[in-house]
């Protein structure tokens, strides 16, 4: 099997922006920073984040008439190599390029962007995304944060009323940042009309604060220490009325407001939606450093011997092979550690591939001056926020995996895995905390199932009960079709590798928990208020499972479609059996709930168990090809763990820094 | 409830050391550490250490005629104490006194107790424990250093033949240690006789490295940076025939080999089962640390505030209320994620109260120069290797949702998770890999099966259904006795919180996984010595599955057993809630195993879930007593978002540090 050809069935649409960042990342952009200070780092990151302004990549995402190329997939696509090398770095750029550049490209107007796009795109001009407050995260509707119009002097008075209202872990506000896109409720002639952003200066032109600004260091952290994250106080700032950010909403001079879209609810919709692909980004830059640890750990385990290799004693010569130790990545509970991870990576990824083309096609749109479909816009946020939720626990997860599984090599810095798991540590937590987007998603989830259900009366329920369920929240590629038909013939088979059983009880799995999450949020609504709480609090339980469940389909699903769009007969053997460890271990992991629910038999249920051990050792031969088909440079693996793999000039942090 | 009685039943055998501890560990032993550079936190560490050797609290472990106190579980109990504060300084004081004062004072004689006990006790001695090699962690046996006999010099000669026999990880190597307990291959008369320890001096009298003696640094770790941990080489360094500790094997002038234990591999174990007070302390540790994460967590949880109360506006005045915002320990989902785990973290901590218990009376007869009864010491070290996994993989899968549960505020070293994290996160590999560990208890209860089963004929099988199988495996205390009455009491109960159904169906898991484990392996072992591998490879799942099994079932009992030995009702009334909390979250989370084996309805399994649901929030209401009761001391938090934890002079540390 040609791995050039499997890399390049992982690249997908931006290939050639993935090549080119291989190709131009010079070698010293990746070294390993966390043996240095926190000021040594930050500085060291924010001088590579200017190498990365000069070599582009980032301008992809922004419109083609300020200096953009117009390809948001294809920033993305760079953000994700840029997950193989240091987290810090990757997070700065996405600070500077995704949430402080893509906020003012995705709510700013004409007069924004032709002001500041030029600059923040070559990096004179360095921005924060203020957006966080210390009492509000998750909520952020609840933002206390005020802009209050001031008709008089044709200025908006930006002011931070209490200490929950402060601005919170906002990168680049303990230092970097010139300026900052604030989150804060507009007020003008008197009246609330919420969440709204402005571009409001942090420094004056002599480079101190700006008047009434205040700046404060959030210190350090567990990890991306690169970062230099802070609190910001606005103590009645004044910035002009064009600080509003306005594709969405108006002020005018005399303080009338407007805007395109009539309810405030939507509006809010509207504007954080149009944010998603930060979310987006977490989600690839996840991968990427999940992807860094598996090939460490792995190989390591490919080198890494350990235990005589056992016998019966009842062979001659037994005893002279005694001295033969057993390579890790020979053991069963080794390869149940890291492959099955690993064939979780491949599945994620192409989820991740398939949303960063979606999101494509929808920005393009946007970059356009235009509206995307509504509906799908809607699916594609509740996609982005279930993978993001799948990509950053199963980056938490498996990277601790890896550094347990590399023992006390493991935790030396020397090889890379206490960085890659300190800094994707936050990734549960930002960009939308993992329980809260997990409750939208199954949110989203009873609203196309209510949909549904009034499609039925017309389709009938055979069709309900397996495809109809799929294609109505699955996209609508003609792989993803095919996938619907595996689905569909896969019916009662007695073969366990049947991918279209494999699916349909994913899908099943998932229909399930929705239909019986439907009936009881019915029931639960029909409470008095004063019970309310208690009853809606007591469905969280069932809400995550139905987002997980959800997510667990659509991942197996993309995968599956990847498959049947791969020409390449050999590779895309290797990744039907690659499927199929992925499919089995999740239904394995899952099968309480099948046989509670009485969709597996016990027999079927024991019998999972021998398969994903058998799959494990029909892959195990191919884990050196599944490792190049990642496409990581070996000199940005960086570790002490795979010889060759570190850069001249990046040698291993003195113990005494 | 009086959460002063609550603390003392968790206290346990020696709340007066720790009482004593609490009161006498001066404010500023704990402050973070964290904010600084390598070399400052263990100049800083190294100081500290020097003010618990003032202190005292470490000589407890050791025997009296040398200046120690004679009560190892009062030592234990200190160390634990240790780990409410900083680990670098807990982990130091364990190199110290846990590991090379331990081998001095296991595998030692007179001799060596009189020459080095002393100093070491008063730090006036620094020691290190040199076993693990770079290529040889897990396999001790196959250790490569040599130790060989030069009847001539009446010395040894101790060499390092290769780079994977280097001595790596080892705390105290790269800067502070002056000697070293070394494990090597004793060779003399030129056959080879296992591995042994040796006292060898890693400074000249100079301070200087001594003759043949090569030291590196391991450099930075992903966290425990106040501890140096180091590298090691011997090139053919000569110390005299004394250096051998002699305690198991003795070589004479002229090279005679003789020891008390005939069988090579009989010593082996021996000596390593001499040692395992270290595993007992790395447990404590972990869950003292898991504790402190915990109370952080849950305080955070209940002050912090996110999302307004919903409304099913139904009723008047629902919009009022609507402002009100919910405290993050009122929704269910949060309760599961902290309250399941601090119930895990109790039930933890009674087992190891009685392990300690266990070990402070096999120690003692080692103090006093006897050996303890051998199958007593086998089901103890079984024991004790069964529980280092079980605390360490909660240590750190409960300190990373106490991490994320705090969101953005958790990733911030000012809380003091992150620390707690990386420092807690070695503990699931060191002083035994856990993977490895979960197969050295699940052969051990192959063993004991065995055992029981050739007793099967006598007694009969219905007893050892039930009541046999669980007092085999357990202590033999009065309230041990009880719970085996209240296992078998239980037999088809129709409430889920009956405990003889709760604990029944964990010894019957046990059971169950082990009889067929056993079928099993009798199986592989018949089959021809080059299928070997596969087929006892092939058992490696269903070994950790048995290991789990058995140390889930032992916990829960000790937490039974505890509760029985409570006299205070009201306190006992509270532990058996928290008990049934972690039972039925146990068995909920092993349902797949329970429905797979037809051990469980289905009706039963979706019943489980609404009782940990109702659990939680009958636990809820109870949360601070529960806090209380842990026994930590508020500013020993030493948290940020715990008001008033942080002692002065400890205050956050410094962004640019």
């Amino acid at each position: 099997m040609d791995t050039d050809v499997l890399r390049a069935v992982l690249d997908g649409r931006f290939a050639d922006v993935r090549e080119r960042a291989r190709r131009e990342f010079p070698a010293d952009l990746f070294g390993p920073i966390d043996h240095l200070g926190t000021a040594e780092q930050r500085a060291l990151t924010t001088a590579r984040l200017r190498v990365l302004a000069d070599l582009g990549g980032h301008e992809l995402g922004f419109s083609p008439r300020h200096g953009g190329g117009g390809s948001p997939g294809g920033h993305v696509a760079q953000f994700e190599v840029l997950g193989f090398g240091d987290a810090s770095l990757m997070i700065k750029s996405g600070v500077q390029w995704g949430l402080f550049g893509g906020a003012v490209q995705a709510l700013g107007t004409e007069r924004h962007h032709a002001e500041l796009l030029p600059p923040l795109l070559r990096l004179d001009l360095v921005g924060c995304f203020a957006m966080t407050e210390s009492g509000h995260g998750s909520d952020v509707a609840s933002l206390g944060t005020t802009a209050t119009y001031d008709p008089a002097a044709r200025e908006f008075v930006v002011h931070t009323p209490d200490e929950s209202c402060r601005k919170d872990y906002i990168g680049g506000a303990a230092r970097d940042a010139d300026v900052a896109v604030v989150f804060a409720q507009l007020v003008t002639g008197g009246e609330r009309r919420g969440v709204h952003a402005f571009v409001v200066p942090l420094r004056g032109p002599d480079g101190a604060d700006a008047p009434g600004v205040r700046r404060d260091d959030d210190g350090r952290k567990a990890g991306l220490n690169g970062v230099d994250n802070g609190r910001l106080w606005f103590d009645s700032v004044r910035v002009p009325r064009t600080a509003l950010l306005d594709r969405y909403a108006q002020v005018a001079e005399d303080g009338t407001y407007s805007s395109p879209i009539a309810s405030a609810n939507a509006r809010f919709f509207t504007v954080l939606g149009a944010l998603v692909k930060g979310r987006v980004s977490v989600s690839g830059g996840a991968i990427s450093q999940t992807k860094v640890a598996l090939e460490i750990a792995a190989r390591y385990a490919l080198r890494r011997t350990q235990f005589a290799r056992p016998t019966t004693g009842r062979e001659p010569g037994a005893r002279d092979r005694r001295g033969e130790e057993v390579v890790l990545m020979d053991y069963l509970a080794h390869q149940r550690r890291l492959l099955v991870p690993l064939a979780g990576t491949y599945a994620l990824s192409f989820a991740q591939q398939e949303l960063v083309d979606e999101m494509d096609d929808l920005l393009r749109v946007q970059l356009a001056g235009g509206d995307p479909d509504p509906a799908r816009q809607r699916a594609f946020e509740a996609h982005a926020a279930g993978l993001k939720v799948a990509t950053t626990w199963h980056a938490t997860r498996t990277i601790q995996t890896c550094r347990e599984a590399c023992g006390g090599a493991g935790y030396l810095s020397d090889s890379r895995l206490p960085q890659l798991k300190a800094d994707t540590d936050v990734f549960t937590t930002f960009e939308g905390d993992n329980t809260v987007l997990l409750q939208l998603v199954a949110k989203s989830q009873l609203t196309a199932y209510a949909q549904q259900f009034s499609d039925l009366d017309t389709l009938g329920t055979v069709r309900f009960a397996t495809r109809g369920f799929v294609s109505a929240l699955a996209g609508r590629s003609p792989a993803r079709s095919l996938v619907a038909d595996v689905v569909e013939a896969g019916r009662a088979p007695d073969d366990l590798h049947d991918r279209g059983w494999q699916l349909r009880m994913l899908a099943e799995r998932e229909r399930h928990v929705v239909e019986s999450l439907a009936r009881r949020v019915r029931k639960a609504r029909s409470r008095p208020d004063q019970e309310a709480f208690e009853a809606v609090d007591g469905l969280q339980d069932h809400l995550l499972l139905a987002g997980r469940a959800h997510v667990d389909r659509v991942v197996a699903e993309a995968f599956a479609a990847a498959i049947a769009r791969t020409e390449d007969p050999a590779v895309a053997a290797l990744l039907g059996e690659v499927l199929d460890l992925h499919a089995l271990a999740l239904l394995e992991a899952e099968k309480g709930w099948y046989l509670e629910h009485r969709r597996m038999t016990t027999l079927r249920a024991k019998a999972l168990t021998r398969a994903v051990n058998e799959q494990c050792r029909r892959l195990r031969p191919r884990t050196e090809e599944l490792l190049a088909g990642l496409g990581i440079p070996r000199h940005w693996l960086a570790s002490s763990l795979v010889p060759g793999s570190t850069a001249p000039g990046t040698t291993s942090p003195g113990a005494t820094a």
